[in-house]
């Protein structure tokens, strides 16, 4: 069995986009990938990001792909730019694989992992016979991810030439600008309760649990939080919105049992700054 | 390999969260049970849970988990109180194994089923080296999970103490109270069809089909409902609302090709009396 | 093991239904499938088709079933007729295996691919013990699905008695009447995008790229369409809706970066023409 070939006896690809899941091209994806690599173990991300917003994919994928397992396969497509000259690659980076289109989606990836290979992905014998204008999710993206998580190095250089990493299209994602007890950013993500998840690492910010103060302040709306806790539950269910060290690794905005983006009225993208000071 | 040392050549693992599916946490569950338990088959059962709605997470549960195979581990997570005192468990009950919040989410498994073994989720070495204070899916369900699935009962009494289940949350799932005719419940579940499921059983009503009369009274809008039909194509498609025998094994209302909880302006925790009669 | 003496390592079975994903129908039939077949591969195509909606259930899936992998099983169950009269069946059409309601879903299937065998599902030894009104998906589908994934074409035969495939219910699926230079005909899919999707082939019309003009007009509000692209990022990025080949093999209208459907108005069945000109 090729499996036993390749000494990898499940492979897992982790699927991320934007097509959502009322359509059936999720689905014909990984009929795709069922067809390359019968006995991968298809995993999705999400495939809700906002429609054609790479900045917020490039986003969760960076919270998301550290606890997959060596060697995952990533096929991400958040892809504005399909059928144009955008390129289409794949990176071996830290201990994972990626591929998408060339426009920035990977940036946390390349800012955070050593790039062992990047290339591009010109070689159409991976790909299906018929390529769509349209679709390359379908006709490039998924079967080179399957073709990769059956043959990992060995056949990556196949796939097309090399590229640079440093040629690669990347995003501003250095989000946390910090001056003294000033940390300028903004917010990355909204999830499903409607917290805020902002753009400082923890790692920025340290001392998030043993300062006096701490204060959150909107530039667009003026408003400010200054409220701080360790998890939802601690304290009382009074509506208030505070900060808190997100999972994630990012500073976070939310209200216990509440929907703090609502309540704010802040969304994805609003500037912000933070403030610490001693008393 | 270790599924052949447990016996179980392809362990189901079924997830039940209020994570929403737009975010990349689902996905990160299933990273880490990957790399845990490669073998593991991953269902989803829902992750559209009402956000921290523990009761309506019970019930969905509880109509699901019987057609899920032996051994099946549920890792379930509608978790308001993640990061406070409240307990993480495990539960081997019937044929299955439970994984979540010690907050009322398995009580109706509790009550259903045969409780084999019991434990609180303390020893750290089935956890993520990290855990935080806000994401116990990630770093304590799932992972505990996942090994569950490896281990099964040898390793259960390893994962922390034993804890009597009566000392467990139990949410009040009697929702049925039967006086003579009349029987005063409560609407369990809304459908994505718009159904409206109470919390009265069938077998609590045997003659749901065989009496001359039987009629719904929601108490908070005073809108009854008295046609009764054994399937949705029953009949005239004329937007009436009708009850019927659901296949959740619970007393339903729907309307033909129509949406009853909508068009009756009832929703989940509506109280309802339900009176047969004879005439 | 059974998947030995099938030769089948990892059969596929793909799921098509209007579930939706917020309660735990979908979740129960997937346990349902794992407890018959446990090394089956379990794909969504989509669980949201619009409920009850049978057309726009036949459009997803004849847009998807070609990329899955040869005797891929398609469990389909867009039912309104649940628990009527209604039969349900199997079909071995082309290289796959389709279940579901006798009502129309597999129509494009059964017009575009040579009908090998047909039956009723009648055998209720591949059923669930107790077959409810309401959820057929779960007590027959699913199971029969499952079963077929083992046992293909010597299985096939005991499900039920054989049907002439001309007496099963179809659609009207002939979307498109061209007389000379107009096509008549009407939108069957709106995407996750807000692309329409046209009944009509790209093989009703090769001569997309070459005309001089394509003009499509919908009769109900008379907005007309008159650009022409290859794909989205081609030309400026200016709201201005155009025409363009779908992946899905069919003529599609999309505004690039935009929602077509919702600028235009126009949405799920409406009625155009499309007509070509030389200058």
């Amino acid at each position: 069995m090729a499996q036993q070939s390749f000494g990898n006896p499940r492979p897992v690809i982790a699927l991320m986009t934007d097509f959502g899941i009322g359509d059936g091209d999720v689905g014909v994806m990984k009929g795709v990938i069922a067809g390359i690599t019968p006995e991968a173990h298809i995993i999705d991300i999400t495939h809700n990001v906002g429609p054609q917003n790479v900045p917020s994919g490039a986003w969760i994928l960076a919270a998301a792909y550290r606890y997959f397992p060596r060697n995952t396969v990533f096929v991400c497509v958040i892809d504005p730019g399909v059928g144009s000259t955008r390129g289409a690659i794949a990176l071996h980076a830290g201990d994972w694989y990626f591929v998408g289109p060339d426009n920035g989606l990977f940036s946390y990836i390349m800012s955070e992992q050593p790039v062992h290979a990047s290339v591009f992905l010109t070689n159409t014998s991976y790909h299906l016979p018929m390529v769509s204008s349209t679709f390359h999710g379908r006709d490039i993206f998924a079967p080179v991810g399957a073709y990769i998580a059956r043959g990992l190095d060995s056949l990556f250089v196949d796939l097309g030439p090399s590229v640079n990493p440093a040629e690669l299209r990347r995003l501003d994602v250095g989000g946390a600008v910090r001056k003294g007890s000033t940390i300028n950013a903004h917010i990355v993500h909204v999830d499903n309760f409607g917290n805020l998840i902002t753009s400082i690492p923890l790692t920025v910010l340290p001392e998030l649990y043993t300062v006096s103060q701490v204060k959150i302040s909107f530039k667009e709306n003026g408003v400010t939080v200054d409220k701080l806790r360790q998890f939802f539950a601690e304290g009382p269910d009074d509506g208030q919105a505070f900060i808190f060290g997100d999972s994630s690794g990012y500073v976070g905005i939310a209200i216990r049992n509440g929907n703090a983006a609502k309540t704010l009225g802040v969304g994805l993208g609003a500037p912000l700054s933070l403030i610490t000071s001693e008393s």
